[in-house]
């Protein structure tokens, strides 16, 4: 029988990844002789790169860029196995993990290093881009990767902007004429789920800066700072990005590339789906196994598993969901090709307690479903 | 589909009947046409007289008794709808849950009232009884019972004993003079899991008295008095029942039983199945959903989820336990019959919450357990 095993991350605990083996290993205590994909799914956050490059054999490549407080810090970016992609995770340059709680400061942080990133493989060659967006430090407009791409942003007085989306409120001149050239002729692929504008109550500053460290006072000031910068790029490239959704996404990152960059976006689990043949994979498959760190009505609006269960509804096979955690609005996933959901939790305990031993409940929960899907296929007398 | 839902108590929070109504809801959602069929299972604890009531189209009969501490209470045996046999709950008389957790004293709490409704059945014509004998608040070694039974208990200067199992220590003599000649003509089933001895370290003070509020010193004092009650016992009777498996079920009271009545022991959920007619219910079944409120090794020494799994298997029926915790060694019930083992919990909560939601989590559960079954049915294209 074979099972194929797709599980996003279970955020703070498991990578999608170690998620997938610990599935796997419920799975065979089951039944020992299943045939098993396992096809970890990481939809543009953390763990892309990894995952992507695992999936296509690819290879990854190492560059010591600038961090979010302007830090050397080594990313990675990968090169799919086709020879010709490359895969860029921002977290990796301009992420949340790499700045300690107590010096988080979306007023000063840069997404440069993610332009350096980008920089460097156009420097390869490559013109073929997927940039994954999640897990962001910053709130700079994307101004940071612009800038170590070439473009000039300059005061009144003429002056190259200091790094970080305060700054902005400073900006008087877009100067394009070192502008990287080769961009024009890339794609770029933007693997997102935030569908949030760049500016206003629903927009990057309000929504994702308080996460990055953002007092309500800086959120004003770093929302006033955007509306500036959207204007003056409205002025530049014609686009108007203030409104436009997933112009939000990373600090307004997604915004710069929409205004800046040949580029168009898909929901990560998508572009997941796409470069690992999932749906190829479910051939002659008889169940799909996916999960997630938190299932609740959200999950239905384009999360992992909701995108696998789509996929696995296509082709009439069932779809198991193992959750660290139910909430409300899960039988809204019915209708979009899950089959059932369970929490791996096991016994009253805590959060921490639940999160400390993912690895161990997750295969302890897929085993215990496993079997009862197998007690469904047994002949009745 | 027919299923068969036959739960135990989830103690502290569900009765039986209860638990078999929020799975019969959850299942319903899965497969809103199954045939069910509820057969809740009270193992010889609380709620075995409604269980097994309902379960035959009995009726009930209340009597005003003595209870542990000597307060009036209004208990109730039951009729079995076979107009013949009798069930009687020791602890609606002398049960641990009439007495308010600052009373709890072992030292005197008595049986009298169990021996009280005995008689009052007995009165009614009745000669076939069913004791269940879970639930005491008693370490008396049945004394109280038997002296609501006629037999005088009395002191070295000839004076009838004081309740509990303490006055025990001054006991003299046993006048059996007064003793009610109908028991001998009576028979007695007592459905029990506990096999524990009348005295020492594994007898019913020193394992059952700490939670009936037993401090050590009161446990040494009542494993001395129930052994020269036990002396007594010899003497008078013949039956040494001082290491008897099973004498120490109930504070003693299975000891009292198996010395002075035509008494034989079943493990509790062996009655609950002959007389539900269980396996009777379970031909043309696909599937038994049975639960209990915590699972691991233990349950394999028979308890009910291991006594439905065992009737199950038989039959060739898959058997799947839902529990509000699962704990170590769930391993082993696979040997007995039980297909797969789901905690209800559905995130990481208390054990307070968990506790106050059963209903909802257990119905919840059965639900997801239910379509991952159903998947295992689709057939495969």
């Amino acid at each position: 029988m074979k099972i194929v095993i797709a599980p996003d991350s279970f955020k703070g605990s498991l990578s999608s990844e170690a998620a997938a083996r610990a599935i796997q290993e419920g799975i065979l205590r089951a039944l020992p002789d299943a045939e098993i994909v396992l096809i970890p799914i990481a939809d543009g956050g953390e763990g892309t790169v990894d995952s992507l490059v695992q999936a296509t054999q690819g290879k990854k490549v190492a560059v010591t860029v600038q961090g979010p407080l302007q830090e050397p810090v080594t990313a990675s970016y990968g090169v799919l196995g086709n020879g010709t992609t490359c895969v860029i995770e921002m977290a990796q340059a301009s992420g949340l993990m790499l700045v300690p709680a107590a010096q988080r400061n979306p007023l000063i942080t840069t997404t440069y290093g993610t332009g350096q990133l980008i920089k460097h493989a156009l420097d390869q060659g490559y013109r073929d881009f997927i940039l994954a967006l999640g897990g962001s430090a910053t709130n700079d407009g994307g101004a940071g990767m612009l800038q170590a791409l070439g473009l000039q942003l300059q005061d009144a007085e003429g002056r190259e902007l200091a790094p970080g989306g305060q700054a902005l409120a400073q900006l008087a001149q877009i100067d394009a004429s070192q502008w990287d050239a080769r961009i024009q002729e890339a794609h770029f692929l933007l693997a997102s789920d935030v569908t949030n504008p760049f500016i206003g109550p629903h927009g990057a500053s309000a929504v994702f800066g308080p996460q990055k460290g953002a007092t309500p006072e800086m959120v004003a000031l770093l929302d006033q700072a955007l509306a500036h910068w959207a204007d003056l790029i409205e002025a530049h490239t014609g686009k108007a990005v203030h409104d436009m959704p997933g112009a939000g996404a990373a600090g307004g990152l997604g915004g710069a590339f929409q205004a800046f960059f040949p580029s168009r976006t898909r929901r990560g689990v998508d572009v997941m789906i796409e470069l690992t043949k999932l749906v190829e994979q479910l051939d002659g498959a008889s169940l799909v196994i996916t999960g997630e760190g938190q299932t609740d009505g959200q999950t239905a609006s384009g999360k992992t598993p909701m995108g696998i269960a789509q996929a696995a509804k296509l082709k009439g096979i069932p779809c198991i969901v193992l959750s660290g955690s139910l909430g409300k609005g899960i039988e809204k996933l019915y209708e979009h090709g899950v089959t059932s959901i369970h929490s791996i939790v096991n016994a009253p305990m805590s959060l921490q307690e639940a999160m400390s031993r993912t690895a161990e409940l997750l295969a302890q929960k897929a085993e215990q479903v496993m079997l009862t899907f197998l007690a469904g296929k047994r002949k009745e007398e």
